[in-house]
């Protein structure tokens, strides 16, 4: 199914980027769980484009109006639906590239997939735009999670060539993010935001990554083999445009090692088993132990730049150029923070609702 | 939910290590597709036991029994299912690891969520062995893409710190895997072999790094956000055991790159529209654009080793040693390549059948 | 899943009978597919309140919004949004509700599930006018099915003790039906609304039957077991407030019958195979036989009546009386007869996009 | 889907009448829940044939052996598989039902469907043969319940033109049931049995209806709209061979009632709230009440009969006869009963697994 994740919760992400409205509906959860509006706002808030220099000047407001599902500030435990109003009018700036896709855009994809029928203004159903009722589903979700004592945060740790160091594996650093360019240090975040400046003024994009964190998890979530929670979290992660890579604790450098250095071993602090170090990222066998769940996602650069790229034009069959007009983030990730938390969330709610852990054998 | 997987077909996974059998059932598979049980037999070869000194000595037969689904060598709409005896008896050697957890491994894990009353014995339902039915129902699908002219292959690119090339993007030497132990050339295979055998004779394992290919894909196929091509494939993948990352064409490479060096431009070939490179590994927004979707999968090395090793007594709640017994294999690498192509092919298999592709707009 | 349906479409209906709006997401539809704007809102003006003395006096709009999905008239492949803002602004009539659940009604079982905090007001969630995004769902895909040659109608078969014969099960009149009131006879409609209006007259309520006709529909649709016809129909048809039965064919007489008497004899006609008669409602082994499909479905009495009842205080744990105030159909089931119709459209249209037939086998 | 069930449970029914084996994987269910064989056996033993005069004397063994997910009498939480062989050898007797399909069976659909590749043998997996397995899983799950305080029995109330009276609404007399031949009093199972054995002497078959009690249920099960509790057992039933109608509480009679006649008041009863009569079969708004819930289930005969019929050739596309050989049930309904149960307590299981109850409210 397009659009709709969850295993017992059901979210519908819905909305082209200059359609009437964008929005989701939530089904599945509990009444009587608390919504925080102003929280939620903030969340929202950190997705926003026009926050610096280094995202689009496009102004939207992004204030969800919520149809159904809360009452009086609590889930009543009916689907919940909430839609944010485009304000943006539709416009004919699309044609062109319905005719000639950008390249590393769904242009060609969508068209290849709806033969002309998709909503080519704005990117459609494929615009990053999209990703703000994911923040919705995610940020209430993050709120619920905050109420059982689970944190989520994330953080950027590379920007083109400029990288920076992760979390502490076993305490992620997670006061210290949540801004809107968060980073653990300043030297990084001047360097990203330098890396981000200097791809603006070529005209260009430049890509990057996020590193998340998840504390306070149960040891025991997540199921075997398909039902894992890199599993259930890599499918949502991948669901955000972009994002080319998705990779557990210490990730790809697993390959690199040997068991007698990759393995964590167990140990017992304050009367409770750890680990001593965290290179599993908090996951053994699809399932929790009790860590800080940590991983990472790997987004491209926008591919939309006002350099002239090459491309084909689909009615004339024939190569040709293009340079794409309108104004677009010549970064992403700062803006993708937020939503790789949303999507973190959304997945964890998803395991808790289903979670079915047995208490410990007596006999 | 844990062990089974699809929105099109339903692939349920079943057994232990040392129970009485494992098996898959396979539902939603069309009537009338040929099976080449020869091809099956020898694709399921490539993940056996005791094929080299890098793999476990344990031998099993691995040849599954159809109990359903196949009649007269087609399928006949009804669910497949297929089962492989179990011939190793149980033994208690597993008691012990059920109250010291082996560090990397999903004992502990096990353990928080089962409360006991897992089944311990060999990894019980965690264990390795489970990809046989994996690629019993991968196999089954593999042969029935080729059949619409669509191959998967896939290979060895690392072993510890030895790295090899990986596959043309736009054209993989699909040809040149497909045997036991696959790389590109024989002096990677020679490296790799080296690899596996010094860790080994340190008492020790080594991760390693697959990458995997997928030709002959229609453009168009996948869907919008969370049932993207990337989200299918990589749910399925972190199936797998001990893989930590799962990347799609250059993977994290994206993060270092500008829009103008990373995106692909289009061009026309023989009349047909492709991309002069291939850095997204053939997925834009989620959908296929016609050329090889490309993608890595890193796995961690087998947590069994013969070193001691650091864990904790869950009866005694006290810190203590282990030494894991019994033959292990050294890397699970070689043997995982079939199981990450068996994965690939129950992904595309069913997003093929999901498929609803518009014919091109007229008007 | 609470209010989600479909395996290859999703269908999330939102909203309670007093929140700031209902509504519908429906994903997983094809783009390129026609909407029929004045087409849906005549079908939904056959659900709509106020249409003659056997109705409820409020006046609702009942007019959607499409927010995303739609453009120029086509869907575009992207999950289609609809919201009916509600016009009725909150009451505290129904405080009382929620201390005194009426009989018959779910104010006593969202009590028990949601614990108080569900939406009471009209109803909430489990108001008849949930019934509305139903219809919009249903009449784009009647629509969508009307160009494939499937038509799908019902009409009223019983209202209280006044019944009247069903659909000739080879040839369903169904240019018969329509209307908002419809039987197939001008006798049968006086007859039932001179029951409605003699329940009307007494401050009580009445039931009644609607049967239920599809035709056009291939042979060979549906899948054996819990994917049957019949299956899929009941799931959405319960789905429908009041429905306490569902049967195919001619239903509950299968029980009197002999197979010699029941069995429906194959033969030739125009070359095309039929059966002589349909007793089994064009179903078997829940799949279509290329008949006209039957089913019925029976409406318990709107539980909402002036006259006194017994009931109990929920916060007293005594026994009470309630009278029901507000104005509350007599007889729900004119209005139901659209919704009926929209429900057998949604199931139709769910298993066509799964339909996987083989062609015929030729060695 | 269609051999798979379950929203929070995936059980997954495969083989064919004629095949190696049947059986079923049973995927979702918590680790640590004791199973007893011996019960299980003999509720298997229920549904088996050769037990009177009523049913085939083909005798079966039906003792499943169990492959996988229990260990040592309790579930591990890994899935559940069992498997019975078929003792029957495939035999050429079935080739003629290809060409000439039985009248008011599944021969001719499957055809439509799957082309010719169908395993025709027996009925194949649309044979009554595959109720079996899903007693394994209906005979666990209701074995699961009744330690939770949960029971469910069923018994037949009709026997073609002969009727029985149906439980006590308020209080089923589960007691009474159980046996192979369940009914209420001695008397109507001499008038069924009596039935059975004439249309038996004529070489033909009679239809029948089951009624079904569960009680122990707390209230607040289900989901609204397409999740409500007649929604989920309505949809298994109707996945059991022949069943044509299937209804709540006092079913069609609802629409020949008033609201004053067919609500149930609500009453305290033991410092409970009760309801005084149960016309809804226990369920309100698609949720239970607490009180029993109670539906039934109508079969039609067994198409099979030995009386001459009239079918058509596939191959020659003429009309022609078919005379049924081989030995059929006269009357499938008594071995039906634990089948109805076994349906019903699957969906419970499934229920209970992804319920979500709210506190009650504390402001």
């Amino acid at each position: 199914m397009s659009s709709t994740y969850g295993e017992n919760l059901k979210l519908c992400i819905f909305g082209q980027s200059h359609g009437a409205a964008i929005g989701m509906t939530l089904d599945g959860i509990p009444a009587g769980l608390a919504v925080d509006f102003d929280a939620l706002q903030a969340f929202l808030d950190r997705r926003s484009p026009g926050q610096g220099d280094w995202s689009t000047p496009r102004k939207e407001s992004d204030q969800p109006e919520f149809l159904a599902g809360i009452v009086d500030g609590y889930t009543c435990g009916a689907p919940i639906a909430a839609v944010i109003r485009n304000t943006n009018t539709r416009s004919g700036d699309y044609e062109e590239l319905k005719d000639r896709p950008r390249p590393g855009h769904a242009d060609f994809t969508a068209q290849m997939k709806y033969g002309g029928f998709q909503d080519a203004a704005g990117g459609g159903h494929f615009s990053g735009r999209l990703t703000a009722p994911l923040c919705i589903a995610g940020g209430l979700c993050k709120g619920w999670l905050e109420a059982l004592g689970i944190r989520i945060g994330a953080h950027i740790i590379r920007i083109g060539s400029e990288a920076a160091g992760g979390f502490d594996p076993l305490q992620p650093q997670l006061d210290q993010v949540g801004q809107f360019f968060p980073t653990l240090n300043a030297d990084a975040a001047e360097r990203f935001q330098a890396a981000i400046a200097a791809a603006k003024a070529q005209g260009d994009s430049v890509g990057g990554m996020i590193q998340c964190a998840i504390t306070g998890l149960p040891a025991g979530l997540g199921e075997p083999m398909f039902g894992g929670v890199e599993s259930r979290i890599a499918q949502i992660v991948y669901g955000i445009p972009a994002v080319k890579s998705v990779a557990f604790g210490i990730g790809e450098q697993v390959a690199t090692l040997n068991g007698s250095t990759c393995n964590d071993a167990f140990a017992i602090e304050n009367g409770k088993i750890v680990t001593e170090t965290n290179r599993c990222g908090g996951i053994l066998g699809g399932i929790t132990n009790g860590m800080p769940v940590l991983f990472t996602a790997a987004f491209k650069p926008t591919p939309s730049i006002s350099k002239p790229q090459k491309t084909v034009s689909l009615s004339q069959m024939e190569e040709t150029q293009l340079q794409v007009k309108g104004r677009h983030d010549p970064c992403i990730v700062p803006r993708a923070v937020p939503v790789v938390e949303a999507a973190a969330a959304i997945a964890v709610m998803d395991m808790l609702l289903g979670n079915t852990q047995t208490p410990r054998r007596k006999d």
